[in-house]
């Protein structure tokens, strides 16, 4: 470490230096959405030092994501009483929280559609991230393509949504129908569910990058948290427009 | 050569030895469907020698297909009399045709349904091919599922159809709804209508091997010939099957 | 889940809407086909409430694809009563079917051929499942290019059949060899088996997509089931041509 | 074509029903925009049957892209009187306009940031169709990381928008960097700018699909268009929300 | 150039030192072949200056691949007279052979196989290179497995032969079957014959690197030139066999 | 399996139908080479059954490749008692032997080199193959080009040789520098150590492929069995010339 | 653009906002090396705006790349007389030059090795970019590894220099021979010569990524410029060290 | 092994030969680094004896990479007293150092920079690596550019390095905005951390591969050691410039 750093002091720099670590004190400030933790790769010690900082900082809510339950487990051991009280791990998404979900704000509300059942995982990481970061959110689960009047018998919950977060594997088609159907921009998430030519999730990223229909972003394979998120700032930008208005 | 090549005799073997090229006049007796010509990477002259081998050997028409506007005048320039006169040409597909289209034979058809507009030239090979040998053929053009009521509103052509041809470049999802909707084998045709990722075709074909619905089978990128081909051989064994019940 | 989801219930809609899945209880009308599980990254709980929701329906037989021993079991084990006698699981192929297979019904068969004896998983998955669908069959097992005497010595099974499923893993010569000896449509199914440049079955799927044989189409994969499933489709068509005409 | 296709004619089903395309006149009802032509691999005849289809149907503004200029040169000649003297072709982004740029509607603007000089024609792609969608824009040119204080020194300008568009070829870090900074959705074009490795924008796609900043989402490579018109979405739902509020 | 280079001087380190190119003037005695030249990507004059200081250090014959047809007739206008008269281009090839090709030595045979008549440029190169290094060779050429008789009716010339070369595109089965009826080694060369999924000879080789049959090997995409050097140094571990016994 | 099969029997096509598996009888007097046993995805039961009916039909020598030493174990007890007596394992090339290795016949050898230790199991499975079809070796191993003098310091052991197997992973340098020095044909093995950007020995095999030297051929990744074969081929192809001769 | 740009000015933030561009005028005091321009995809005005506008800032020399002989001559017809009458074209390494070379600085060198004829193009690209930034250079080409004699013949070129940059396409292996010779670091630059599994290059980048040899890193394929660049860094970093010392 | 080998012996070819190794001896010579040993697919006897041969051969320190903590105890348990004692283990870099770290030499100092907690094992490799080899180092770590404030605060560090390591997963971007900031060699390392599109590193390495900053080279994915290596080399030239000035 270069040596101005202050070892797990605040640093007036806007972020925490840990040595391991940077908490970044300033993200809710510059970004609207404080500091996230990647679960993945870092140790469970890592992890309750992290929480320990933001919270420790003044963050309200701590979201953890791609965390096994295991090493939940061992955090929650390591954290502080509060902290500790206030953790809470949800198996499906592999997420944990710390501090509770928000009240969801407005009547907006982000459509999470997936294709298949085993797509589950995925949707609900979109699902939580978003109410996690204040939104809304309707569920419609097992919506493939090859039943498409499932999807049809839903018209209404997409028409209405602010955003869609469509979220499937395998072939992907999914995201270029709900795109045809969709007023509100359409976040596609391929997902690793499949076999052989489906490449761990690359033919469905390939298909939504591809889509036919237009307004259609995508993310990572399997990054139903980046999908949640940018669900919500679309969100955030309608709340502040209609603040500016009202 | 090996030795024992007598040049440009039918050899009893089964195929005609030109040197550069053996045609195969066992192929009909063998498969049901006389010899193809792949016109890319072979000469004006080499064509030209093919066609007037086969037709030498009593095969009442041919299909020439990947054959560029120029290359068909000069093949037939080069072709004898009575080849000449039945040489015919189209642009969409790229095919030249001697000895002419058969009648379809029974009420059976294939269909035909493609994407979008860019996705013509494909969709039409696959269309004269089935025609070439023997099929009926029905055309669903530009009904991507975009605007999936386009093809909502042809549900009966494709419920009624021996076998449907699915064209379709970008992402390719036309093959999914298409199978969940038949009743039929559905053979899907990616075609290299796209730019950036979708990687000249790559990631239609990838998603038309991972559809979710069942019945669907894939060709190769751009290759309307072989769907065409596959199409008409479904009809053959159904005729085949009508035959033996009637 | 959307408001008006009804859960558990039989909906107008054509589906069952169990929340973490929608049973597509309108597939058979629709396909001829009645809806098939795909067991991969489903629970054993998911598993037994699909199976209960579509017998429910009124399903006479479901098939339950990718289901390995262990959770096989354990579906058994939560099923109905009479859902749990009638359940029959097969090692080989990892299959599952629930009111055993129907008696084949015709004298068409679909000749099933591998190339060697690590592709018998998917061969058997290739058989299963057509004869779930009503298909007689025929298997060729080894009979790998390598030793093309070992082919050719069956040319009749393949002459004969409806439709051929061509199964190979390492470089996936025998569709193509296959291709050149049918009269029927080929369906190959390129397998996992192999290792270093074989690149977990792509090779062979490339290979096959590229067959300088014309009648082949492919699936993915290790996809047994597809290609049974559309052989299957195949034999559906024929007897639907052969009654028209009967 | 299917037998109940009027030539030319409106179809109550929402579409016109040309042979060759089957512009769909429902989509502005169903998406919030109309329908917009892709100009590649369609012809000069094609592109303004449909052109004159649409504006037929009443649409007021049709865009078309990627098409080169002397296409649309040809274009303008096939035109009707009064569509020709409407139409509008731009070099940079290789757009053609039909009925003029709408006034933007609101103060939220795009924020479209471009790397590089050599990303220019994407970046115009994307502020064209954002404004053509009814969204004002503000232009950030060479802002690519390499020298960050350029970008730095626009912190406002990011800050204020309603969705930032990030154009950036080579390693695509521009994304990234902007995504840290901005608290609205950023949305990421690859370009193919570069060699070698880039990979014709692959290298870029990647890189942008994993971006360390959270709210970042992806469009296909090149596809300045797409990003555009999401940007718009963004907008209208900001719109639709300060309605709901005002 | 470091400064101990005598510019255009056979250097006693076993090189011509040009500057541009330190041709190999050691070569033959180290390997048994002399120093052929790649002509891609050189200009006429780097190629007329290689060849002028080869023959200049008593090379007898130079072998020039990769030449088109332009620049071979330019490389011959630069040639010192002995050596023009001397040179003498093969179109089908490219190939331009200086100082004549030698008689074959022995009765051994490399017997070179093609798949199809789009293949005989690649086939040609191996044949002349093999020629060139004293081999005598059989063509039998458009034997593809599609009509597998063909190839059949050969067995005797595969059976015989000391090794085979195996040339295909598409997918590249044609170097299985061989390798399953051959005594000796199969060299198999995989042509960017074909289109889509053949990737530009990526299917072949991958094919033919998976080949089930055991004694193939294989070499680079179109690199007919390497097959026949191989194969003739094949023929050379023979005769010195031979002489060692005789 | 098709009606016709005698289970177990020897049928007088050439091989013997087990069902699971067809062993070749006739591969020794097609190829020179009996059936070699493939030990990756069959069971203990079918490699013991495989060996059973070799040895039954007269073969003396077994060779099982890519058998782990568990499996080996349960293959020799299940094996009939000569068989089992003669079973050998060698655990580094995961190689099973029954009958034990033939004398080395002529006074040739295949020269092994391998660029580090980590390559040994491929090179000694190379090196146990050859040994196994006749050939007399001569093993080089840790001559990676790093340190080239170690590899210089043998420059005899590679001139002697009839063939050179050259062994790498990483970069697969070594078989461009052998080949520079060798007078008989290289035949390259890339493997599969590295990591990161070696892709599992892709960087290796394309290194190979497209080495500068000209008379190297390639097998599949880790394939020191086929490698071996071919060095045999080789061998045996001089044998026959110097039986000619002699 | 936005607002607070005023065209064609220098601003105080570090750079001159061109609207199309922003050149760095801040590059030299932060990086030690002055703003180049990237030639590939900008227009001949853009070039010369961009010239003019460095030029304009006071920096002494311009480097631009990536120049064909065209565009070359229409920016030197556009700019101004002083720069017109500097600018200098080399055509092997498309560079233009405004303002000259400098003196090289000091004894130190750079050696560029090259392992073809068809590599000299980057070759001279790295050797002018390092000569620009004050590096001395010693030029090694035409030294591949099939005959490695000429590269140890240079062995003392080799182990006196500052750093190497090692040039060359289909397998790349000069980096790795070269990385176990060298003291100092070996900067590897991958070509696109070659054909077929060479991939554009691809083939080379990943053996250079892989070298055994421990002191080599890599930049992109073709990329002369960035080879020579950095090694021009590490001979400032070699003045600054000795200028701390002296 | 071929004949002239002595077991175990230091070869006079600068070498000795174990057999199954033959390390290095003359490398310290030759490129001022002595012989490492990379850990991973070596047994701990090989290694023990590789460490053995060395320390007998003088060598004074060994640094062992790639050895995961349960083998590292085993190869200590094989070591001679000495070596035994001398042998120290890091479990994040899982490196193993025999004989210690020696003190860094001069005033100059390596920056280590990485993105985020994740990346740290390769990192510390690097710093190890560098440490081993006589630099001083100054970490940086946490710092990727979603929070580019905590780069920017320690401009100082980066300016006043030898050299700059930056060592980032996911997109990388890390190593272009450190080479915006730095005027020395920047080594960029690619690292396996992310998911799905990272592709295991490879969206990281194209990243860095395509920098749009000058100065940036890069290492294999997660070679920390081999940029540590670089690092040191660059220190090591500098050195030997300072003493020829001093």
């Amino acid at each position: 470490m270069s040596e101005e750093t202050i070892d797990g002091g605040v640093s007036p720099q806007g972020y925490v230096d840990l040595g391991y670590a940077k908490p970044d004190t300033q993200r809710e400030e510059r970004t609207g959405v404080a500091e996230v933790i990647y679960g993945a790769g870092k140790t469970a010690d890592q992890i309750a030092g992290i929480v320990g900082a933001l919270r420790g900082a003044g963050q309200e809510r701590v979201l953890i994501t791609r965390l096994d339950a295991d090493k939940a487990s061992e955090v929650q051991g390591l954290l502080a009483n509060r902290d500790a009280e206030e953790f809470e791990y949800r198996d499906t998404p592999r997420i944990a929280i710390v501090g509770g979900l928000p009240e969801p704000d407005g009547d907006a509300y982000v459509c999470i559609a997936c294709a298949g059942t085993s797509d589950l995982p995925v949707a609900e990481e979109a699902a939580v991230t978003a109410e996690m970061l204040g939104s809304r959110t309707v569920r419609l689960y097992d919506v493939g393509v090859a039943g498409i009047h499932r999807l049809l018998s839903h018209a209404d919950d997409i028409a209405g949504a602010s955003s869609v977060v469509a979220v499937a594997g395998m072939e992907g088609a999914l995201a270029s129908v709900v795109g045809g159907m969709a007023k509100c921009p359409v976040i596609a998430v391929p997902t690793s569910v499949g076999y052989g030519a489906s490449l761990g999730g690359i033919a469905a990223l390939l298909s939504m990058l591809n889509s036919c229909a237009s307004g259609v972003s995508v993310v990572n394979i399997d990054n139903g948290f980046g999908a949640g998120y940018q669900a919500a700032l679309i969100d955030h930008a309608c709340k502040r427009a209609a603040e500016r208005r009202g």
